[in-house]
């Protein structure tokens, strides 16, 4: 609501065609639209079908399932991350096309089936097979919000050949995850390979000295391959929602 | 090069329209093509104008003075980051159109003045006022990249007011780059109200426990905005870089 | 017991009003009364009513329960924090009203029902509702301690408006608790919003280089908001426990 | 501007007793008065004299020059932090009467003698003579900020009986900072002694273990006295902020 | 074996006192006595009934039951740390008068009853009842190396006159244990009251940032008191151990 | 494939004694063969019986049957890792022949029993007897991989007696492993002692402050001994493999 | 003062054979002679000689200096640590027989040259030559302390021989104060060959990932020797002090 | 010195062929002979020529100066690490062959000029220019020491195809030394292209979360690739004295 739609609105209140109290109710919420509110409604208008997401860790079986059962009311797609299976097994009772991820560990709902991004795609490239979770998470992040999605897995550093086999999939991509653990070299290689935006995982996949994911994060945060941006250990959500947003611009 | 380019060839020196010696030249470096070169031989074409950028730190005067002479053969933009007033002063005396931005450490040679990408343009939001080296070597690393830039500086989120007096025109930009120290929460708060892609950038300011820009790191590793990615401590150059890369694709 | 009352004591025995051993007895504490007594008799003067907590970590049932059965005799409210279900079932056994917050963790036995003050109250405000343990700790030793409450939940940084939506009720507040985890980030934004005092209480939730609430905890320290001081990770009977002090001022 | 004050405007408009433009002036500032210029207006109102806080670190000699010029058209006192010697010869060629605090590195000027808090005082307690520099940061805060103040310095715990000497004036404050580095235990020492909030300020003095000043922190982070909240590392001025804020409560 | 032992045995062989043979095993063993069998033997002539401790971490109940078969072939008191209660079942099997201290997680064989050191004692004092297991363990460790022990428990700083009527105690010590978790800034206290050497023990005890133990550990390390010296985290026995050398010298 | 085997194919084309086809499917391989799939068949060729290795952390009992199903239909040894007893049983269905290290948790099928390298061995030392699970991965690791090993176990620093007893089975090893947890000092005395590269392996084996190998880890990078490289915390597996790499040289 | 002093005093009064007032001068400080006041009479009466030690850091000239001129109307010894030259150079100008130790960087003025302990001594012994600024401040507090010093340099474990060499006088000692850096490995060979109290120092001196002596310390603290306790990085003064108790014992 | 020499020296001395006094000189020296003089003299023997290497970093000018014209009376080449120039001047006035490399930092003095090693080499790979110290002071130390070096520089994995085209050169050493800072990638890619033991040297290149080669440091621990060990944070001169070791087995 702009300078003119001000205008326009006190101009019908002293043409009598506007009430005064239907100006109040309108005026009342103008600050929050300028802050807050606004941002959800170009949300609703820009991104049809963004899914609400939920983030199940830290919530009980019911709290999910009452957020759910509200969601369901809406027109769209529906993804909640870190589900466990028993959380799974309550949201199937009220929506029988909930799908399970159980590597992912992701409940989605998917009520639109085409793809918003046809024509263009995010590669999700992994180092090794047990980063699969992560991977899993973001491809399933990516999708149901409208992307279409490549997997390329288990080929890090460590035999190079199997990754140089694949770069035409990742050059042919918008934007690239890598997703990688122990030392994170995968994401440099790639970011040196390629001249897309690379949104690299570290993942916390390791022996002792892996701190939890601490070394593939600093290594990745230290990238000399200048393309590369970096979000939280195993969150692969926040990867796919990143590379989303770039992917639809 | 691929199946068919190889199959040309042979059928040239079959037909013997090529020398043997010349398809030797073109096949030796065949591998090379494949992985690496090929990488660079895209860049020439696709980033036409990008400049070669030379990290400063740990280099001598004389070094950086003959990697610039050798640049200065080539038709494409110089940005050197994290340079010395002194080393500015030996590069003058080769180049006199060098330009020097005392605050973000960077020495400028640009070739052609004309933006990549007039239409679209890169934000750069700054909490504080100290803030502002790494300001200025994102920002100019974006312009030599060939983008448009909007600087918003001092927007902190202890003021918050300020930020929202703003928000159109960070709104307004393809990609937005936030640099914070301290406690690095601009990121999230500006990832709450915008639908862009994020890159943060946490810095060194700060008092004790800041542990060297630590605090902000890990906020913003651990923002509760998902679109929200983050690059190395101080690095405006690497995030300049990454928003380069989006803004133009 | 301050130099007056050592002259009418010493006045008495001179005077035969009091015996010898009557007045050893009372000088006797007299030291720990300086030190130490003294506080815990400042203690039953001014904060009438102010529970004994018992923190249950690494005690038995059967330990606290005697701890219990002790304070039971006194006029007090009780709170045990970080009590468990089975612990609660014990306590039950010997005092029928005890009451049991499951989220909270704590065990509270209100024997005086009016709030100490009325006219003002502590503000508690959550980033997200993975904090909600963290919250109700606080809340119900605020409570036990005297103070009315208000809780505002789930208002993190990264849906801005959620917040301003809810500012009059915080800016009410004699003193405000902040609960966060990830990034803490709410602490500054509120922090530059009201000119009460403002208890952060950093939370363990969160993703991978959260790091146990470590992200939390040093975006608090290194707020760039003047009125912020932070307590421990998870503390929130500690956060609760000061503001109490502050609005009973 | 409440829902009153707009019905009150919007029947002015139609009553033709106000011009739509001078409506539009008042309605296009709403937003900024319910979240940020409010918040602005209120310190006026209610902290009158309140100084503008200048952070001196990172800034240049000309910058700190050109924003005290400015300020000193205001009728407010002024506090300059982590000022060098150099910066104060400077700001004194445009105001004779700034003081200098060399071991607070505090430029002062102070327009209005009279202390806001006559009546109730914040004591300063300092552990080592090493710490003196962080107290004299915040005594000069708190007395800019319109504070009556009592040091206590020197009583660390390794000769406690010094602390017990000073109780009395200890407990006579309304607010109590706490100075310590090494192992910070006097923040839970005289969170055992007194009533009142008790705001400690780790140092970075000390012996190599005490990884700059993160010892201290720890301890008075994990104190096992309930009445303590923590600030920054060597952060005087936030300790002496938050002080001041419940001084004038 | 100096000088003078190995000058008398040649002598004996040259005088045909002694075999060649014979001379050769003594000889042959000389280095190791030297440097490590001497060691033993020191220990066997000194430490009379010294128990061999078996760390029982990371063994199985197999391996530890065969240690305690053999070593009761010996004269000497056994003591087994960190044993489970399983593993005491299976010790009980084989030596009835075995004894387990569940909260130090003990198993002690004592065969000799009477304390080596009945004129002096070691104090064990402790901040918290939490600490309660560590002390044991330091206890039984004490005990079984042939000392006289005095615990004073939960005299933590938090309240400080609890400690002051038990200094009478501490300071008849000939050696303090300081245990304590959180801030463990009874070391420091204690160390300024007292002029005997003390080893503090910092304990895991605590809230989040705590981090198992570092912030006890770290404020103990940097303690403003002279006298005290560290162990690691949770180690009662190493603790114990200490105290035992120099309570016997 | 070097310049002058490309002549001779070129040559043969031109001459028609190669088909252009063929030439095509040789050439089309030629990148890989330079970087990566040479690189395994100079394994294979070199390596003969090389094990495949599996590291079974992260992964099915599921998906480590089908990668032992498919490697039994090759000649070599197979080991696998970090292989839970579970999985042993499912292997053993498919290979009556599988043996398993229930301390070092693999799983190993040799196909050829005769070391390659009788006449040298690696020497694998340890401190402690907790330190045996990654003795048992370490050893096994080289035995699969056709080394002769020597296991010197439980020769401490703190006890040097025990292992100056052992020095000529260590002097002797071509290669020495040493296995150490808590301070790790075994590694530093021992490359005191021998001429010999020394791969040290940190166990997280130890009390508190140990934090996870963190301790032994940091004492062995900072070794004074000048001979010693160190691999991750736990990782046997790893020093076998350096240490088969140097003892085939 | 205890209960019969008190039962003698009020009779006295009851008596009147004393003051009222007299007798509240008396009982007025009673607290703080059971408390603080009367520690530092026990100190005057018991450590005779015991010098006031300055801890420099942290001081300016002029303070250092006045504090000695107030020391040297007393008899005591006097130890001022962390001194520079230029310190020195001025308390020279008010004490001629001060002497300065520029390796440990100490300040001594001796007033009783006479050792307390002739009979015994404390052995100080070092890693490396690098380590002499530490053995050197340890050395200077433990004689101004009254204590016989033996100083055995330069015997790291990377050549172990050298050590045994040494180790008669090592064993010799009542208590042993050992400094290294590095992996500080020698403080866990020692206490494998001495059965006396080890205090161990850990110093800063090392390669990169010696971290300001985080390496020693942890290794010195996961000590597998059980008779070691630490003291903070670089704390020459606090293991000599520590070792002086001992020695005195 | 074995069992036969023992008896074959007793029966000297039985037969009176040796003197009592002559055979205790012989005698007394043994257990060094067993534990550290042995080492010594096989170091002698084995290693001629090897240098003796001088740790500069603490020592002074005057005692390097005299270490060093010590060593000038023996055989052997001569090497100094961490020199400042200003050392080098000094040992110039003593030997005017001494050699001083100012990047390594180093000073040599060689006296055999032939390397031990000429059929096989050491390869120094670096991954960025900005390591150039590091691999100075690797070359250095391996050349003094006796071997033949090939040093391959900035080759960083952001750019690959520059590794692959000196693939050659790296596969055919026999030990692979690779410096690398930031993320240390290079280590992991060169470990999956060789299969030669390879010595990974982190460096403290990098920008803020570098911190100090933490991030380089756990790259290379947690290696994806088998073959790769480790050394301390910028310490060519350990990860060339390994090398050497292995390249002369």
């Amino acid at each position: 609501m702009n300078k003119v739609d001000i205008r326009n609105l006190l101009q019908k209140v002293k043409n009598e065609e506007l009430e005064v109290e239907a100006a109040i109710d309108i005026l009342e919420d103008l600050p929050y639209k300028e802050l807050g509110f606004a941002k959800i409604d170009n949300h609703r208008e820009i991104r049809v079908g963004c899914p609400e997401v939920i983030y199940c860790e830290g919530k009980t079986v019911e709290q999910l399932k009452s957020i759910i059962q509200y969601m369901l009311t809406k027109e769209n797609n529906i993804l909640a991350t870190r589900a466990s299976e028993e959380m799974y097994e309550a949201v199937k009772t009220i929506c029988a096309e909930a799908r399970y991820n159980p590597l992912g560990r992701t409940i989605t709902i998917q009520k639109r089936e085409d793809p918003l991004t046809a024509s263009s795609y995010i590669a999700i490239v992994s180092a090794g097979t047990s980063d699969i979770s992560v991977v899993e998470e973001a491809a399933e992040t990516a999708i149901i919000l409208g992307n279409r999605v490549e997997k390329i897995m288990d080929v890090g550093v460590a035999g190079i050949h199997r990754l140089l086999a694949k770069m035409d999939i990742i050059r042919g991509a918008k934007v690239v995850i890598v997703v990688a653990g122990m030392e994170g070299a995968l994401a440099s290689v790639i970011g040196g390979l390629v001249d897309k935006p690379i949104i690299a995982v570290p993942t916390s996949v390791g022996y002792g000295a892996n701190f939890g994911g601490l070394s593939a994060l600093l290594s990745m945060l230290n990238s000399c391959a200048s393309g590369v941006s970096v979000v939280n250990i195993d969150n692969g959500f926040g990867a796919a929602y990143n590379a989303s947003i770039i992917n639809q611009l």
